[in-house]
């Protein structure tokens, strides 16, 4: 770019955009050859990596944005966006409130299933056997981190999340048209039956834990993983503000007005 | 639903969603006949309208969603995605406060243009030529809300905006094929006749405006024109925020530290 | 400010601080003579407007900012800060979340109901009695703008919202010692008037009805009624989010998770 | 609080707040009986802890919140104020997207100095002296977590941070008058002289060390610490938000428009 170069200029330093009067390049693609031309999934992959993905990779990658767009009005994600615009507020800050709750609790289970898929492959690789890696890092995890094994488990959909097998069965057929390799699906499915084992019942593997079979597959990082999962979310956050909007209401509490909360404190109010 | 029906599950309602254990339906669709087997965009569609797009209408909200994506760091919203990584944020806060940014001066432009295409629409169906009402409604708009007429001029592309005549043959071609009516295309250029006429020079219709006729002519409202943009943009403040992260940096402010600020108050502090 | 004075360091110009290594200005004041020797009140008055505010001025200004800082797990500020935590964030994201709400609807109404009052008082000026005034800029409001008269009427404290009449009585002690002239206090108590009379019950007064008294009094314009008010209610969302960390729990929905929602969609899921 | 109770009202609990149709409760106490009773840094205490401070106390606290309300517009949090207004936010989403930016960088200093003097404080009481505790309390520290230690040094304030002298002078009065124990204020010392001679350099006590020392002595949690630093930043996000509103401006970028960025891609726009 011909802009004056200097310690201004430095300051910001990318190598995602580049541009001049009349002129946008993303990744060194004119805006224009893209427009038109590429999936919204391929410009997601390019932007977030710098390389185009095969036809194959983007829509798999594109099954896995497909999944995780809502989870309904219970989900704090969801409630928030619909209580922001009953609030007062337009879309863009909806969208944000509901996306700025996507920490590790609400949104970092993706992120850490990713994590934690890249270690067992890592241990495999050292020559155990893929029960002894699954068994080795899920031990780790448990004592270093957290009892929680992330992408497994739901307080809901019992004893299956709907989206996990046809998730891992896209994953499958990738992995026989050599799009992907499959071995993050045989990792999920060993952690699946390691937890099913231990628990002495089913242990559903989630959204979380099948969408991060198909970003580890892909090459996506943990962060990554994270960041992909809000762009999905989003859609819901969207769609659930609008209808909101649509719906009318103002300074929608959590539950009917008529409900409050339990006091525990001192001094409470006398019937 | 079979849950217990009452004042508490009456508090939210909706048509978007809904789930029992092991089922979920988007406006009605079994969501593991979603997941492989439609767009993302068809998605979108789909959970903010109801109901499934053609294939040449996705396609043509594909297109837009390719081409807001990114702005560069000297956008407001992509500026604050990098600078919330150098804070701690996560990726998730760092897309928050850049969706935030699209408030109506950074993300409001298409969504107003909507607005403003469709008052021109409704002016000409009145029985005045396209000429006629463009002038009409660009005269009261600026009387009655502001100067700036949205969509149309920028401070950087000049003579010409690249996105924009790249959007517009694509909504020629979709007209061509009946997928839409194309009277938007025409409301925009004839805008984009009148600016110049008036203006005396170039005035270059930018990405709100063609995106806005793009949403138009697909029945998008304008709230909804906003709430695509906020998504499309999302995809570069992640981007950005992600290349940030591997970047580090602590607390990067927006100049070089070396640069401050001008103080005009009370009792400066002397060399 | 001796830093190197430049195109980039006037991008930003204040005439709040200004700095140089080891000093820090405030307005001109010298950051150490403020430290120990103003309260935090009078350095919101200072920081936000410039001057020093007397004693009775800040001490009216904190009575004001005591009064409104929470109003329980229902108003969808402190729901939201609640929520948050149990998502992962961390105080600054629940207490971010929460201020993001106050927009129009929310924390709108203080902000306006200092317009309306300054509508009063203009109307009077010209000469009315302040009957007239009220009635006057009442309807001319609910013509205009919407019909809610902000800072009256309550859905739940009735027949009186505790705090105003506290308020008020300070304003009145204020004005009996020359701090403030005491006519917004009087424009108040006229639209209450009005308010009874039209609705023929009693329409309390609430918190941004009273707090908007004082601001008036004060001199705050609308816009920084509203800040004042996010400053305030800061307090509750920091609080409440606290006690949620404490109380644990993760991914907190608005309501129990047998609760779900009313699905009136298409295609519902039959029992 | 009479209110139905059940597993709705249930899910939320708290012992901040009770409420009735008229009655405010805040940790026990009428709201009309704090309003004009007490101080905001009184209020803020009580919120957050429950009980009422001493005015000594208070004072303490007051002097910490006063101390760390601006550090001008190349901090993020102050710049993305600024930044917001000119995106069309208003004062509410100017201010949260400044407290969002207090993240653990930006923000988490303060509450990891308090984890620090209270790792020393448990150390000495080990039967250590306060200089063999500091000692390993920050070896350790630097091994297992980090090599900054939080609360000391500073990018511009050199040699001296002009808030922290004064701030620990009002501690050394408090201890004096047997406020506060003074053994922070020890600690913090020793932090001080510790690291001056491993750097053989003056690393100067900065905001966060030295608030933390009044957060430490007064009892305040690492978290609250944070809590406590968002409330008072809160003060200067909204002033020079305010500030930049009357100023004007459209999507102020972080520097003039006429710089940009460097870009080290792929396929650069030739000159």
């Amino acid at each position: 770019m011909s802009a004056p170069q200097n310690d201004v200029s430095d300051w910001w330093t990318t190598s995602i955009i580049d541009m001049a009067p009349g002129q946008i390049r993303l990744r060194g693609h004119p805006i224009q050859d893209l427009i038109g031309s590429i999936t919204f999934p391929q410009m997601i992959w390019l932007m977030t990596r710098g390389d185009m993905p095969s036809d194959g990779q983007a829509q798999l990658l594109e099954s896995a944005l497909v999944a995780a767009v809502d989870h309904g009005p219970q989900a704090p994600s969801i409630a928030v966006a619909r209580m922001s615009v009953t609030c007062g507020l337009g879309l863009n800050g909806a969208m944000a409130n509901a996306v700025n709750m996507l920490d590790d609790v609400h949104g970092g289970a993706g992120e850490q299933a990713v994590e934690l898929y890249n270690s067992i492959a890592n241990a495999k690789n050292n020559g155990t056997t893929l029960q002894q890696a699954t068994a080795e890092v899920i031990d780790m995890w448990q004592v270093s981190r957290t009892p929680f094994i992330p992408g497994f488990g739901h307080r809901f959909h019992k004893p299956e999340d709907p989206r996990a097998p046809r998730l891992l069965s896209l994953v499958d057929e990738a992995a026989a048209l050599g799009i992907v390799d499959g071995k993050f699906a045989d990792i999920g499915r060993a952690v699946q039956t390691l937890m099913n084992e231990r628990k002495g019942r089913p242990v559903p593997m989630n959204i979380d834990g099948a969408t991060a079979v198909i970003y580890a597959e892909l090459g996506f990082t943990g962060p990554l993983a994270r960041g992909l999962f809000c762009l999905s979310r989003s859609v819901g956050a969207l769609s659930h503000a609008w209808e909101q909007m649509q719906q009318g209401g103002r300074n929608k509490g959590p539950t009917p007005p008529a409900y409050r909360w339990t006091y525990d404190g001192p001094n409470p109010i006398e019937d």
